[in-house]
């Protein structure tokens, strides 16, 4: 992760793009990314969005990456470990979902 | 990161989740947890939004947690790596936009 | 849809908030208002999305208000006249998607 | 506004897409739409994006149409009348944001 971390500032450096890359214009830019990603299973049903995936592998990876790219990016402009804050997240998420009472259930997120 | 992916599976699979984490479920997800973290910076200026990132240093890990933890679902569900894709996107761009070109250029992403 | 915007403009200039509802700002306001109506219907299939849209209607018509109030007043800022708009739009989608080749086709929107 | 929805649903009829068109399919595409829209001002100043909204007024029409069009679409989908929706969702947001509390501030959506 450190090194991935690492090529990303590279890549941002060597094209002076830093001055754009705050972290409001960072946000924009990771939902425009999410879109994307979304639209590749726009209009299919479950099953047709799962073997879309599974015949367009290197383009999903795209898009995950470009997600990815620029949520590594606003974490590490602010001092945040992603991997950190996913541990911490999980924790959280643990107790707010207790296994017995979140077994199986979708209405999880809004209504336990 | 093996163990961040290790740690995402158990706790969507002590819950018997993964039968609403489907590729097109998940890419919801992703994009309605971008729009949160977008939330934050909603309204600021380039500048508050910088100085709110700081003063909430919490807030923005947990929502950019949010956004990481559907993605390496999703890219895990399909058997992507997502640090390998990022590798092979980052070689992408580079090829996409030379340094010489793209240095200091906003209008990159579009008209290069 | 005259008095609509008449409506909103009242609403944004009793506030003093034109100040902040220039059109980027008002983009951002979009795509999250888009997200939160599509939060509506997360984790949930066909059916049962469209069981809760019936048993919600409140809820999800003010979801609905609250993209079509931003949408509404980013044309009205940059003199665009959205009923207008959309005549005009549906004019072009109708020659890139002639009757004969869309009709039934999902793939509509992308391969055609 | 009628002559609107009349054409839209026509649009859509001689397609023979209301398959596809339920209200979750719909409201994903809202949210790509939007973020089609938000792509326009991605990296811009607040004012490089206003002088881009008027130098390219036709595409920012076709864009906010484009989202306009899936969100008459639900709401005509699970009977909400747009307009209706609006007037109902400002007379709360003006019970919300009072007028001398709301005034000039930006804050007001999150923590008045």
């Amino acid at each position: 992760m450190d090194d991935v971390v690492k090529r990303i500032r590279e890549f941002r450096d060597e094209r002076d793009w830093m001055q754009f890359h705050d972290p409001k214009n960072l946000a924009i830019s990771i939902a425009i990314e999410a879109a994307e990603l979304l639209e590749e299973f726009q209009w299919k049903t479950r099953e047709e969005a799962q073997q879309h995936a599974k015949d367009n592998l290197e383009a999903i990876a795209d898009e995950i990456a470009d997600v990815a790219i620029y949520l590594i990016e606003l974490a590490d402009n602010v001092g945040i470990d992603v991997e950190e804050a996913i541990r911490s997240k999980l924790k959280k998420n643990a107790a707010k979902y207790p296994i017995e009472k979140a077994r199986g259930r979708a209405v999880k997120y809004t209504k336990l």
